[in-house]
């Protein structure tokens, strides 16, 4: 029998850069589904992984297909699968958990001690076929747009950000507005936020953050922030700060910011250890404060649903470029220029 | 010296009916304020009083000055009142606590054992002016609308109400569409819920659930709710109940459609001891449950000027009708025919 | 080849009453593990079936192995079964769930509406042999006594309801000292309570509640109890109630005696609908109310785990007599009269 | 009329050291009681103070009276006081809190932005009379214990850090075995964790952690406490971290010990700007932190109340020595010394 191939982007070896090749379509286990992808977005994991730097050195295997943001169709499923049901559009969670380990059996499926994140850990989804676990195969409407049901997974994180603090009537500072920042500001304007500000780096994407629900959007360095927010807040600061920079500075003038006994969830990823003004920021400031990681399973995906299909929170904007597979290269260059919302790529 | 006069409302004795009457401009303490008062609207609790049934002639002591929402002027200030100013516009917290008892010392002012409600156990505001703590007048923009000013103290109750449960993406169902109810459908929809359905017995009031956001308005008793709600929520019930009506049916039909694991908060006043179905609603059901009383002081007053300021909820359809304080006769009228929002008077 | 057979207590009829009854050894599933039982204890429920009343009518189809407080040894696992291991000396979660539905999926395996229960919806425990799936096979130390190692599934429902609270330095009443709300007793006292008082209808279960480490045992017809707890409380009245009993008389005292802004988790089963002063209970009272049902899938396990661990809580008082198998009819009888803590079946 | 004098110890001016000096007797506000001082204890803050150090001298104005851990006899009360009695034995919260910023309005008095601390910025406790607002004088049953009736303004400080997680059936690490460390444990035990460790770089902090509840006591530096606890932990490390010590070293070693979403309560005060892994100790880890800041008023009085009435805590062993007044210097050498609990002065 001749085994059946398939296009996809591959990470081929220990060194910057992807390829596109022929690659075998992946055979399904009992539990899985095979889906035929419709679409795909790019994440800042891939330009790391792409980039080839520290932490893709240390993690990946290659040759391994990249890409974790993906949806598609089932076309085939394992014996053991009930569902999905052959046909379905479905959206995929992208970490692979083992339902057995303590996290797993205490509702944090996120925190999985045995997780495996496509793309990185096992074949991903810039390609034609995807075998995955059916647990992670999250079905849409029929008629969802391709645009955003390819943002579930990455739509995840900014459900999860928004909604482990409380944002009901509350002043929100929003540090970052790469484009897990612009559907977390969308997020925090379907809950009620009282006000929205907004800080980044580039002007293209403060002017998105105000199309996506922001009140006000400043630029970190270049505008003043601590005086402005101080005069907005009516020198009170803000009662929540959502990190979704990793940058040191953005992250002390956040916490320069809240007020205090005010929340902080933190997304984004700092560049290692860092300076922190731990008395004045924390413990002084009785502040509250929470690590995100992924999306809770499946909580997430279930607030997240209710969001999309109750039209509190509208993501149409935030795609902004489509490309083909092996357009690959344009939409790394798209991505990386900071003048871009989502990527997509379809195969 | 000749004592001032002024305009009240009052409650002259143990029997139905109010009437107008001159009575002394009240003198003020130390930590009160004297507010010329701009506008008041009826609650529910006014209508006992007026009736006079059994809780009203357990708990008043003739005569008594009517009303307990309020909004207006501070015209004069205590010796030891630092803050709000002379001049400042207020709405009033009808709930005048201790500071003192274990309630108040631990952020449960709305359970003070020592609470005096004004307009029910000492003077309240159908009349000109009200003698009032400073910390009960809260200071509103000068440019509110009268309209709004007047229903903070109201509205309060919808806030802490929605509030009190997790609304974020959850299909709720809100049982009775009186005039805390209508505002609390507009709080559930500022704060993210994915569907909001909603019964009561007047079809007036459904047509104005549907105008303050809700999805979904049915007659309690006229459409087929439980059928309906199964099919709207595909089986699988709602994620949160919100009891504003008191009525044992509604009770019934709302826990019925609670589904397991689901949160109800309660603040229709039932006709006291009802029949409920113990296992079935809360032991079976894993279901959580809270009681609302009041409103939570002060924090509910912070959390209903967000949603006030960011525009989320606009209170502007709710009163429908303003009177005279001379006119409460006509005022109690349209009240009591369910075919009114709130109906305010003017002094 | 010939089918192995083993001795049961089962439903063999849909009437009262059970038998002894040789049947075959089960044969297990890819995911299950085959327990030889070393002990079994008897529950509420167990009576139940053996009544044949109207639930058990309704919901049971004989014939059936009954038993669903079980403890045993691994001795086979499925193919797909990675943990526990053979010669694990295990106790069995009685829920068999089936992690696919939305409440397995969001951490609410108690809820999970696929569940099948052991010894109710499939065979139970009463026997030499268990077939379950592995994950409902919780590991315990070797040297665990049978006599703990036997209540970790019934124990689960008392962490689970002291747990659903927070008791803390809080006056807690505990209503109803059947084995659940003995076991929850210690858990309360291990967990900080202030007082713990406790009533019951059995002398012998009021002495046994001081015995677990509550402070007062009073009689709920007998004695005074309201009297007696507003002096205990100084007037304030108790901050938690855990309702055990099911009662209704129990349930009314229990809600007179919660304070204002109290805590109440449900766990005792009513006899259908009952009257209830809902405005006085719940509404004006702000009570914060939770049903409970089973224990959290898994979340209550590890629990359970860390307060035997170390010592927290001590089960050893809790089984007062031990039968074997065929000596069913006696042990029922002891469980019967009320003046038993829990009782021990061994094959 | 002939100002009464007193014996207090005084800053006197701004350089090391603090005087026993004779100065008035002070007089009360109407809202205010004169407590005839039985004891007090030195605290950390007062060796601050004594050494004069950066923070010393940029918020303390000499002259003032120090101390701020105070117990005594109400001798006098304002014209406003309704309680407590003259005559009362009182404990005293050290924040002289407004009762009117949003703070004090929302149930966090503790952060109130108007506070005055006593021995800080206004006339303490190392004294024979202090003048203080009525709220803030705790009444003691008669018979409380000098040396557990002068620690509760810093067992406060002890509850409010455990009870800002949940520790119940967790294992807990305590780094920092200072006085407020150590009832840390004596509170961590009394709730119901599962394991309590312990890191300090005095052994006679670690016996007395011992001697206070905890189960393994280790020193920071010259035992291997990643290697202990990994083992202790099987692996997985502790649910939760309570850092009492402030010492960047015992931070990064506290949460590299704190498993995947692990809650971690901050007491300790940092020396200034600290380095910090962000993403492995918050991010990655989903870590839910909390800045602890004195006392939750009042709710954490009541606490305090509740643990030490039951007897679920026991904080005899904690004072250590006793001083006359003139004999600070003696007491402050043997609290500089790591050799002893708390000190406690009296008049």
């Amino acid at each position: 029998m001749t085994e059946k191939l398939m296009k996809a982007v591959i990470k081929a070896k220990a060194s910057p850069g992807f390829e596109v090749a022929q690659v075998p379509v992946p055979t399904i286990q009992p539990n899985e589904v095979l889906v035929k992808i419709r679409a795909a977005s790019i994440c800042g994991t891939d330009l790391h992984i792409y980039n080839w730097d520290d932490w893709a050195a240390s993690r990946i295997k290659p040759p391994v297909v990249v890409g974790h943001e993906v949806c598609g169709e089932v076309v085939e499923r394992g014996s053991a699968v009930t569902h999905p049901e052959v046909g379905d559009f479905v959206s995929l969670e992208s970490h692979v958990v083992c339902n057995a380990c303590s996290y797993c059996r205490t509702g944090q499926g996120h925190l999985c001690e045995n997780t495996e994140l496509i793309g990185v850990d096992r074949d991903g989804g810039f390609a034609e076929y995807i075998a995955i676990d059916a647990q992670n195969a999250w079905p849409n409407p029929p008629n969802l747009p391709l645009e955003i049901a390819v943002l579930q997974e990455n739509f995840g994180n900014a459900v999860h950000t928004a909604f482990a603090v409380d944002l009901r009537a509350k002043k929100v500072l929003v540090t970052g507005a790469g484009p897990v920042g612009l559907m977390t500001i969308a997020v925090a304007r379907a809950i009620g936020s009282r006000a929205i500000y907004a800080t980044d780096i580039s002007r293209y994407r403060l002017d998105f953050a105000l199309k996506m629900g922001a009140d006000l959007a400043l630029h970190a360095t270049e505008d003043d922030v601590i005086s402005t927010l101080t005069t907005e807040t009516e020198g009170e600061g803000v009662d929540v700060l959502l990190e979704m920079s990793g940058a040191p500075s953005a992250i002390d003038q956040g916490f320069s910011m809240l007020k205090p006994g005010g929340e902080a969830a933190l997304l984004g990823v700092a560049p290692g250890v860092i300076e922190f003004d731990w008395n004045k920021h924390l413990v002084f400031k009785a502040a509250k404060v929470v690590g995100i990681y992924g999306r809770r399973l499946w909580e997430t995906w279930y607030q997240a649903r209710g969001l999309i299909r109750s039209g509190a929170v509208d993501l149409s904007p935030m795609v902004t470029h489509t490309f083909k597979l092996e357009e690959f290269e344009q939409a790394i260059d798209v991505m990386t220029s900071g003048e871009s919302g989502k990527v997509m790529l379809v195969p």
